[in-house]
C-alpha cells in the first residue's frame, strides 16, 4: 500500500437495491420486474462521500463486500491500484463452455471480468469522492472534457405493454412487437428526448421481422443513423444475409453473430461496420479480435472494462488501431448515467452516440436525474460525478431487495412466468 | 474549446535556456557544452502556476510560442485537448529518408513528433497547476501512485574529461574511454546514488571494446541488470553477434539496428528482449512493431509521446499485448525528472529501471534537486509536481542563451570541435 497521498478512505459501503425494469424483450427473455443493482459508497476521513454502481447479482454482491473490506486507510487516489487484478486472483471461465454472461450479454464470463465489474464501482465512487474533495470535476481527473455534451442514441426495445402477473407496476410505453410499434416508440423519444440517432434492440423476432422495422425506422426518420443488434443471434450466413439486406441503411451492425472469428468473417464478406459488446470485453480479448479485423467499433462500458481509466485505456488502444469506440449500455442508474458521461466526455475519438437505457428504468437513486436535450447529455462541471445521492430512494430500494427473493437478473426465468416451460433458446437461434 | 470547467488559464510562458551539458559520447558526436532546453509556464487566473519542460530547439522553440499563444481563456484540465492533433497538421517527414531526428534519437522525426513534444511540456504544466490548485499530487490526477518510490537506473557514458577549447566549465568525473573507465564510473553511481543496475550509452567504439565494457561491469557488478544501448549502429548481423555473445549477461539490449524488420530479425535469431526509444517512438509506430514483435520494452518518454497522460496511453497498449514498458531519458532538468517519476509511479506492470540522465546534468531551475537514494527517487505528495521554480537560476540560463549563439543541439558539430572535418557517421556504423 502506498503512503500519504492526499485523501483517504474511512470507510466502504455497499448497498443491494432492486429496481423496476419494465418488459424490455431480448434474444433470451424478457427483463424480470426487478432487477439487482449495487451502490457502492467511499467516504473519506473528512467525511466526503463519493458513489458508484455497478451489477447486483450474487456473484458481484459477494466481491463487492469482499473488496470493500480492504478500502479503509488507502488513498482516494487509489484507481490504479483498484485496477490491478489482485495476485493469486485465478481468471476461471464461469459456466460451460457456451455459456453467456446472464445479465450483461458479454460473452462468456470470468472471474476477471466478474472483479472488474465490481473494481469499476469502487473506483467510480473514489473518482467521485475525490473530485468533491479537490473541487474538480470527475472529466478534469481524467484529463479534461473535450466537449460540454454528450450524445446518447435512442434504444429501442420490442417489449409488451405490461409484465405478465398483478403486483408489478407498468408504465405507459404501451408494447411495441412490430415495426410500426418500433416506429412508434421512436417518435416518443424524439419528441422526449431529441434523440439523433436510434438502436434497436434485436434477436427477438426472425431476422426478417427485424429487418423489416429498420427499414420502417429509415423511413420514418430518413436522416437518423440506425443500428441493430441482435446480441450475436445469428448464424453467419444469416448474418451475412442480414447485413447485406441492410447495407447502406445501417450505421453498423452490433454483435450479429458470436466469436472473433465468425465476426470476421461477416465483416470480410460484407464490408459492414460491426460493433461489439460481446466479442470484446476484456484487455486479454483484444490483440486476437483486432487482428482478425472482427469488430470496428468496440462498444466501451466501464463496468465490464474496470473503470474510467480503463475505459480510456481501451479508447486509446482503439485509437492507435483505428477501431471506432463508443458505448455500451445496461440496465443502469443516475450515477453510472453520470460516469458514462464524464468519460465520454474526455474521449476525443468518440465518433458515434453512446448508448444509454435511459429512459427505461425510471427509478433512481440520484436527486435530480438527467435530462437529454436534442438526445444528448449536458457534461457537469460541479466537483465529482456532479450528482447527489437521495438517500431515501436507495433505502426504498434497499427494503425492497430486503423484502424480496429476487437475488440475481435472469431473463429467461421472467420469459418462463409468462410461457410455462419456456427454455433458453439454442445459439444460433437463426 | 469547452467551457467552466474549473479553473482557467489567464498565460502561458516560453522560456528557452541553455545548460551546460558534460562531453558525453554516443554514435554520432559528443555533447555541446551548452544544449538548448525549453521552460514553459502556464499561469492560471488565480495566479498558480505549474511548469514544464521540453527540448528546445528552434523548431520546438516556434511550435511552443504558437501553441502558447492559444491557451489563454481554456481550463488547466485542458489534458486531453491539448493531445489533439491539431486539425489540418500535416504529418510531414522531416529531413532525408535516412536522417534521424539529431537531438532527441527517437527515429525518423516528423512534425507530429515535434508537435506532441511541445504539447508535452504544456501538458506537464496544466498538471502541475491542477494539483497545485485542487491540493492533489500529479500521480492523484493521473489515476494514483502504486509504488512509494520509482527506481533509476545509473546511465554511464563514455566521456571525455573535458570539452575541447577553454571557456566551457567542467566536472570532476575525468574521462571514461575503457572498460576499466567505465567500471570506474558505475562505482561512482553506485556509491553516490546506490544505482541498482547500469545502462552503458554504446555506438562510439567498436562493439567489441563495447562487449568488453559490458563483462567488465559484471564482473565488477555481477549481480546488477545491465543493458546497452548503441542508438541502432549496428548491422543485424553485428546486433546478432553481440546479442550471442551477450546472452545471459544484458537485461536487454537497446536499438541494437534500425527499423521494424531489422529489430524483429535480431530478436527473432536470438532470443534477447529488445528495448527502444528509436523503432517505436508515435502512436503511428506501434500496431506494425508489436505485431512483428520487433521490441519486447518500449521505453516511453512523455517528451515524445505528447505528455503523461499519454505515457499511460501507450503503458496501456504494452499491457495489453504483453510487451515491457519502460522509460527512455533525454538530456533534462528536474522538472521532467519530476514528471517522470510522477507518471512512472502510476504504471502498475512498470518492471524495469527508468532511465535518466541524470547526474549528468548538474544545473537545474527548481530549487530543490531530486536526490536519489539506493537508486530511486521518493515520490512527491505535494500538490502538482512537488517541485519549486527556482527564478534565479531559470533568469540565469535564460540570459545565457540570449548571450549564446547556439540555438540548436548538434552533436556532430560538437564533435567537429575536437576532429576537425569529422562527419556524421553512415549507418550502420559496424
Ligand atoms: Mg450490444
Ligand atoms: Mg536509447
Amino acid at each position: 500500500m502506498t503512503t500519504g497521498a492526499g485523501p483517504v478512505i474511512k470507510a466502504a459501503r455497499v448497498t443491494p437495491i432492486l429496481i423496476w425494469d419494465p418488459p424490455l424483450l431480448n434474444l433470451v427473455g424478457v427483463h424480470q420486474p426487478y432487477t439487482p443493482r449495487l451502490i457502492v459508497e467511499v467516504e473519506s476521513e473528512s467525511g466526503v462521500v463519493g458513489v458508484g454502481e455497478t451489477y447486483g447479482d450474487t456473484a458481484y454482491l459477494e466481491i463487492a463486500h469482499a473488496l470493500a473490506a480492504t478500502l479503509p486507510g488507502r488513498p482516494l487516489a487509489s484507481m490504479n491500484e483498484l485496477g490491478r487484478r489482485p495476485s493469486g486472483m485465478e481468471d476461471r471461465r464461469l459456466g460451460g463452455e457456451d455459456e453467456q454472461d446472464k445479465s450483461g450479454f458479454r460473452g462468456v464470463l470470468t472471474t476477471s471480468k466478474l472483479h472488474a465489474s465490481v473494481v469499476s464501482a469502487f473506483e467510480v465512487a473514489c473518482l467521485d469522492a475525490l473530485g468533491k474533495e479537490s473541487g474538480l470535476p470527475v472529466h478534469a481527473l481524467l484529463g479534461g472534457k473535450v466537449r460540454d455534451r454528450v450524445d446518447y442514441s435512442g434504444y429501442l426495445f420490442y417489449r409488451w405493454a405490461v409484465h405478465p402477473g398483478d403486483d408489478v407496476p407498468s408504465d405507459d410505453w404501451g408494447s411495441a412487437l412490430d415495426p410500426a410499434g418500433v416506429v412508434e416508440q421512436a417518435r416518443r423519444f424524439d419528441a422526449a428526448y431529441g434523440s439523433r440517432s436510434f438502436k434497436l434492440k434485436g434477436g427477438v423476432f426472425p431476422p426478417d421481422q427485424e429487418v423489416a422495422a429498420i427499414r420502417a425506422l429509415r423511413e420514418a426518420f430518413p436522416d437518423r443513423p440506425l443500428r441493430l443488434d441482435p446480441n450475436g443471434s445469428w448464424s453467419v450466413e444469416t448474418s451475412v444475409r442480414v447485413a447485406q439486406e441492410l447495407d447502406g441503411v445501417l450505421e453498423y451492425l452490433e454483435d450479429p453473430t458470436l466469436g472473433t472469428s465468425a465476426m470476421a468473417e461477416v465483416h470480410r464478406r460484407t464490408g459492414l461496420p460491426l460493433a461489439t459488446n460481446m466479442c470484446v470485453t476484456s484487455f486479454d480479448e483484444v490483440p486476437e479480435a483486432f487482428a482478425a479485423d472482427a469488430v470496428q467499433v468496440v462498444l466501451s462500458d466501464h463496468h465490464f472494462w474496470g473503470g474510467l481509466l480503463a475505459t480510456r485505456d481501451l479508447a486509446a488502444l482503439c485509437r492507435v488501431y483505428d477501431v471506432g469506440v463508443s458505448m455500451h449500455s445496461n440496465t443502469h442508474l443516475g450515477i453510472s448515467l453520470a460516469a458514462m458521461t464524464h468519460v465520454a466526455a474526455t474521449v476525443p475519438e468518440l465518433r458515434y452516440a453512446c448508448d444509454t437505457h435511459r429512459p427505461w428504468q425510471t427509478e433512481d437513486v440520484v436527486t435530480l436525474p438527467h435530462t437529454f436535450a436534442d438526445g444528448a447529455i449536458e457534461v457537469s462541471d460541479a466537483p465529482g460525478l456532479g450528482i447527489d445521492l437521495d438517500r431515501d430512494a436507495l433505502e426504498r430500494l434497499h427494503r425492497r431487495w430486503l423484502d424480496s427473493d429476487v437475488r440475481d437478473r435472469d431473463d429467461v426465468g421472467a420469459m418462463r412466468a409468462a410461457v410455462p416451460g419456456y427454455q433458453r433458446p439454442a445459439f444460433p437461434k437463426w
